[in-house]
């Protein structure tokens, strides 16, 4: 139980961070890209402090990918893998249910901002690719001491430079439908998220592995 | 004498900081997000500056809801605690008067910036409950060495994701009344923030509890 | 080959970085400094990870100077050093096409923008100069375990007192004129900042040579 | 000779930070808030990295202020703190110099910003206190090893709460009447930032020691 208390309030932490700093940038700044600074800041923080607290008890996936990938590996069973999928849902919701409650929206209003195309999928597969290799390099080398500098590291600097921004993450994609602010994705473009995601899984394993064999 | 010295001297940096770059910032930008950046940014530092430097001494507190929850978890007898809240209300409001002398304002102001609505008192007692959540699990855990990291981190990230800004924080509560600026609030707003910061520290200790015993 | 698919790699983070974050920025807002910023931010953060990723493996050169100097140096065989240059080369141009798919560009757009004058060399082979200051120091006091911080941090200062905005490796000025976009430089520009970049590795050398025979 | 060596090259790179960032920033963006969060970042950089190299060597003091608090507690003989000083002086301005040529200004072009003002002054001691104070704990407790990072964080929140940005350094505020950028200061303001600076660091110092022997 202790695990998925730790997935769920790890979850709850960084998709309040994502969805409300987006909330906070939007009724600020004009500026789009001042907006996404103050998102992404505000998002590696809250993952670096998700990492460093809970990743002694849960490992702090945070991420269905991470823990398919983590199955696939036989680092973890496939029942408590589901049940790690659903709180990490369910912590990823309540973060943006929290997030609209914080700033006067309604708990849950579904956002409407249409996230698709050949360029930005191909964001979040290399979102997601980047963050997969990463995070297999630091379990098979046996360095998740620094996972809560590096990864949040990688999805800031992604946060910058993928079209997409980066989501790399079906629970946090979800939970991003719930709020129809910044952060917020139309359900319409979910499938598609999720189709890059896994590609993107796939992809940053396959790498691992061809550069660890050689 | 010398932890309550450690604590004025802290809170002093720290009030200094919050108000003094909210008035450098909006002195500076049009854009509100900007000027919450770099008041963020420069809290970040001071604070994180103030608890390597003075955790040794007094244990950093710099907060009554740090004071009161280490009071009855017994860490602080109850005499030592009232010294403690006493130093840390004098060093933030010499704290803003500082700032606001440094910008050639009267040395008190009153705010008249009003702070208050349902949604944002939620943001308050978030920011606070992750304040204590982090806190305890540091001390808890015997981790303290990374507290000038991870307390920053949490504050930092909060200040953008929060609808309050996150002050988390009764004495830098009193003392941002006393400067008409950015970061001020009226003091007519101050109840509010006290009753949404004591329960936000109380879902902080409740929410570790039943973490740290699943 | 393991070296080899580590330089490539990084390379192709690094360049995709630069390149993405440049684009994401210039399509975000009109304000270059926050343009600059968010590309700069984003940079820096891809080139620390590469260097943590990759130090163990190939050394995490990612720059043709700089395995240039590891040659003069003898710290590597000629035959590895062409190697080395091409991979870095051919990671590079790959980094600079993903990012130009990724937003909806052409893969190959040819830049357009003049980057030349005195000053603005003057600023790439100061850029260079520093970093190979900082590399001969890491090397000779064998405190290499603190690149993925210190070169970052040069590189990410350079990004913004330079007037060249830091190049410093002429593997990325290639590479990046493959985007006619915010990070792009024309072709006819390349060969000046090459001979800057030379002759800022000389004077860094040199300068390193001057401090350690002291 | 190796000291001065070092005490000259790690104030060019500051010195170099400070006004070719500055110069950068007003280039690029109108909002002044922007144009010092730019020019700040690249200056606690600049100067985390001088800091991290020369330690070893000199001590890293960079400015004639930590030079004279040293003999004043007699780490340093007053001989070799003068040279500190004439190093300290030539590498500052050789570092405003390189920053106007790199961006096409004169080498030397007198700055025409006139700064002062008693809250302007206020803001340049207590700059100064916290910095002495800062750097007085560190010798003391031996926690020099963290002088990389602490002093920049000092220097990068003041940046932004004191009202003068935080010059704290006579070598330094020499050398930026030595461009009239951003980051200039006219030489008839000069002196009275002398001032403001030895009582900062006679405050900072005499706090410093009332603390301690407590």
């Amino acid at each position: 139980m202790k695990k998925l208390y730790a997935e769920f309030l790890g979850m709850l932490t960084l998709v309040m961070a994502i969805v409300g700093s987006g909330i906070m940038a939007q009724n600020l700044s004009h500026d789009v890209a001042v907006q996404l600074l103050m998102n992404g800041i505000s998002t590696v923080l809250a993952l670096g402090i998700a990492i460093k607290l809970f990743a002694k008890s849960s490992g702090a996936h945070f991420n269905p990918v991470v823990t398919l990938v983590a199955l696939v590996n036989n680092r973890i069973r496939s029942s408590r893998a589901l049940q790690f999928i659903a709180a990490q849902i369910a912590g990823a919701c309540a973060g943006a249910i929290l997030a609209n409650l914080m700033f006067d929206f309604g708990a849950v209003n579904l956002s409407t901002k249409t996230r698709s195309g050949i360029g930005l999928l191909l964001g979040e597969v290399i979102a997601t690719a980047g963050l997969i290799f990463v995070i297999e390099y630091l379990v098979s080398k046996e360095k998740t001491e620094i996972a809560p500098i590096i990864v949040p590291a990688w999805i800031g600097s992604a946060y910058f430079f993928t079209s997409s921004t980066s989501f790399a993450n079906p629970a946090v994609t979800i939970s991003r439908t719930l709020s129809d602010t910044f952060a917020g994705i139309a359900p319409s473009s979910v499938l598609g998220f999720f189709v890059a995601q896994v590609i993107g899984a796939l992809v940053g394993l396959a790498a691992y592995r061809v550069y660890d064999s050689k």
